[in-house]
């Protein structure tokens, strides 16, 4: 744990329902006495923001080594703007995405190897590791067709093939297996059995 | 030599004359038959020159670790859209500033170490490397009278102290006397000089 405010990301493929959950964390967090903030990657700060509409925009090429210097520019200005500075002041903070979802998509999505991705974590995050990563799973194929029934335009991350996520949910997965701070939830279930599955999990790992 | 065309690149402190020099170089190549590109960085493509206007806007603050990864992801973008397939197709290129750049801004200027440069033109350059480096060196107080003299209003790297600009002409400096491929051109002398000795070095340099 860190020494002040707790740090809980959530990650999951696009359509898994994280933003939802991301909301219900803070409720829950400010229910038991939290000073709280909700964020998200890639952006957080300004400067992170832009560096998220270049990301998103479909009419960029973006190659894999590009792409991976962009996440991590962002993730450096967020941890060093927001996210480091409120946990110093006991502020617990909830991250929509974090370094996690560089493991799951340029590492399992682009194949970037994990040496490369662990040399740009120390790079970036300056020691700042995540509490609790929730992880939402759920089929490729219901998250993917909750993705496109909300919105008429797809961003260039979207677009990419079926597949692909299959390979960013498998990695999210496996680094969930090997690691204790996850929590991980089916994303898949009716939304009230979803946040009830989150509050309850939440609960036992705060307890533990 | 590159396979292809020849990569040129110029470097040095704001306010040396780079990009005046940059226009001989063109000038001078075409003059002996090649087909050219004037290219910078950072920049060099429409994303990259957003990364650009990024790391200039005086009102953002910049962390040393936010900066290096956002100047590789322009390179990064920059060599793959641009510079590797130029050179690729028989075109010589010619760059206001490349990787060099990165090892006396942010290795000299900001204290981030070689190994890390090492690693990051490892994963961004694609093993893209100029032929041939024109460093314009010129004292301090001379460079940052011109940068003054010609603009209003100031970006956020060239309102750096004297003493930073000072470390980054030192960096470059001990770069060009460790290789081979650097010209070093004395900037501060009278510009018909300057352009006289570049263009002496350089016809010596393509003849060896």
């Amino acid at each position: 744990m860190n020494q002040d405010g707790l740090f809980i990301t959530l990650e999951g493929i696009e359509g898994v329902g994280k933003t939802t959950l991301a909301k219900e964390v803070i409720a829950y967090l400010k229910g038991i006495g939290h000073k709280t903030l909700l964020t998200r990657e890639p952006g957080g700060t300004d400067l992170a923001e832009k560096i998220r509409s270049i990301l998103k925009d479909p009419d960029h090429v973006v190659d894999a080594s590009t792409e991976l210097l962009l996440m991590f520019a962002s993730r450096s200005h967020h941890v060093s703007q927001v996210i480091a500075p409120a946990l110093a002041t006991g502020t617990s903070v909830v991250s929509d995405r974090y370094v996690d979802a560089s493991y799951a998509y340029q590492g399992g999505g682009r194949g970037i190897p994990e040496e490369t991705l662990d040399y740009f974590s120390e790079v970036a995050c300056q020691s700042v590791s995540a509490d609790i990563t929730i992880l939402v799973t759920c089929p490729v194929n219901i998250a993917m067709g909750r993705v496109l029934s909300r919105q008429e335009r797809i961003d260039r991350i979207e677009q990419e093939r079926y597949e692909f996520f299959e390979r960013v949910q498998d990695a999210y997965i496996a680094r969930a297996q090997r690691s204790s701070h996850y929590i991980m939830i089916d994303g898949s279930q009716d939304v009230s059995k979803v946040k009830s599955d989150l509050l309850e999990s939440l609960t036992k790992k705060l307890a533990g």
